[in-house]
């Protein structure tokens, strides 16, 4: 199982309990001046440094086979430890090539935003975009640990908060609904200066880890940590804006169709927006998804998918539909 | 596990039980004219299919990039199953593919080679050549299932069946000195006619999964299975000679180096020796390796490697040495 770590010191005892030949940290070369003091704290372990990329850039074919050439060009073994730190991008990307290079060696996720924090960190999803498809290629790889450390927020901005809030909400609404009670007590500036911030976090990593833990590939209950993303991958494709905004439409949309199909009830949309408004988050719910893109959704089988469906806040499930009927509504 | 089937025709089984979305076979445009026989077999199940090139040039970079590509164009999606017809290399090659396309579908290997039947089909490595090293992208993927069928083996040249028997000397020599026996009664030309064939591919392949079983992910006792390997593989990138006389090379260096160490019997070479001119397989043994290969080996972590040796015909074991004592002799 994957360790949870709420201090970057933590990376010290994790080093030391492994013992590995080597230690090398990939982040980018932007991130490395800005978190200058996060590589300070890993000096000693006389880490190798690779630069990638940043932003989704990273995650393409040509960049993966960058990266494997630099892991050989240091010398990685098997007894290896890799060091992502960065964004989800970072994350992601690096615990793919961690998991075919030598047939795969271990990791350690350090993730520096929220969204990566709450969600890509956990549950091992790795991969790289392919064809203009998000993460159409990749692995199943839990890291070794995962240490979210909380000095790493202090210096997002709120846009950046609110590309994380979109999961964490999505965690309130498919299972946890006192991350909801909480948030419902803030704005977003308000939340960042909060105790409560810390709260949300972990409660949100615990709904994340949940799904992951009980189903690691993706074959049944995992799908419904994929609540908005059916509608907010296509959407965030298409306009660009950031994944937390993209599974807020996702989840605006999906929730006026399941309740169409009288599946969720109409008190979970009257939820959502009060919070959203609440927080301040302004969304734009005029953004509609090209249908080529949804069908190319991993959750696709043959004629059907398996649609996540919030049902009633902190409860949510999968239903398996008839593609004509998700067509016939977007 | 892998279901391990002789007979071709036990595909169906296997895809019925599946119910696969779609099916697609990868193979290579030549063996699709050898083998249009095997191709009509499966033609009910109405597969795409995909070609890729023969031999090691299959397990390129470029080429895994072309394969991704391919199973997007025909629409594989997580309930797809992919089929690969061919040696070793298609093995490999579309094993990996299958592992990272979609985080991971379902494929089925058929090797069509005495080599890829005995050895590389079972046990799950899976990757690609990379930098000028085998193997070192890849995953370990378990096929769905193996299915040997020894009609493909008729048409194989002597050549092709020495490459395959070195594996299966191996085996005996680490684990079933019954497989050895079997082999005395015969010259390579006898074997392939006798019923005594089956008996030992069949020996030889429960000799692979038991140490596969037991450590899939190649962290201790299934490094037994590289014995003559890690002076093998060196010969064989070098001398371009087929991975099975590599094998037989590297057995016979390599077990000069553990006897030097008083670690392997003196009566192990000279039983392998026998065997070999019994078999009329005739063994260039002045090839040598590069030191600067020899050290990339997967079993090497910090300064020391995990050598098999073999101690006793049957009768082999992981040793920890210094890379200095394996540098001293080679």
């Amino acid at each position: 199982m994957t360790k949870i770590l709420y201090s970057l010191k933590s990376i010290h005892k994790i080093i030391k309990e492994n013992q590995p030949s080597k230690v090398c940290v990939v982040t980018s070369k932007q991130l490395s001046k800005k978190l200058a003091w996060a590589l300070k704290e890993v000096e000693a372990l006389k880490p190798d440094l690779i630069f990638v990329p940043d932003g989704e850039t990273a995650k393409e074919w040509q960049e993966l086979e960058k990266l494997l050439k630099k892991f050989s060009l240091v010398n990685l073994d098997r007894n290896s430890i890799v060091i992502a730190l960065g964004g989800g991008t970072i994350g992601d990307f690096t615990g793919f090539a961690s998991s075919i290079y030598l047939r795969g060696i271990k990791y350690i996720n350090i993730p520096t935003t929220l969204l990566s924090q709450v969600d890509s960190s956990h549950g091992g999803k790795t991969g790289i975009n392919f064809l203009g498809y998000k993460n159409q290629v990749g692995t199943f790889n839990l890291p070794l640990a995962v240490i979210i450390e909380k000095r790493f927020l202090e210096s997002l901005s709120e846009e950046n908060i609110i590309d994380g809030l979109g999961e964490v909400i999505k965690t309130g609404f498919i299972k946890d609904p006192s991350i909801l009670s909480i948030l419902r007590r803030h704005t977003v500036s308000s939340l960042v200066r909060s105790p409560d911030f810390l709260k949300i976090i972990k409660k949100s990593v615990a709904v994340k880890n949940y799904f992951t833990g009980k189903d690691l590939k993706d074959n049944g209950l995992r799908q419904i940590l994929n609540v908005g993303h059916t509608i907010g991958h296509a959407v965030e494709l298409k306009y660009k804006v950031s994944h937390g905004r993209a599974v807020l439409i996702g989840m605006l949309q999906e929730i006026e169709f399941t309740e169409s199909l009288k599946l969720t009830d109409p008190s979970v949309l009257k939820s959502l927006k009060n919070l959203l408004k609440h927080l301040d988050i302004d969304i734009n719910n005029k953004m509609n998804a090209e249908w080529g893109i949804i069908i190319h959704d991993k959750k696709v089988t043959g004629s059907h998918i398996n649609f996540p469906a919030i049902i009633m806040p902190g409860n949510a499930k999968i239903i398996r539909l008839d593609l004509k009927l998700l067509k016939g509504f977007f």
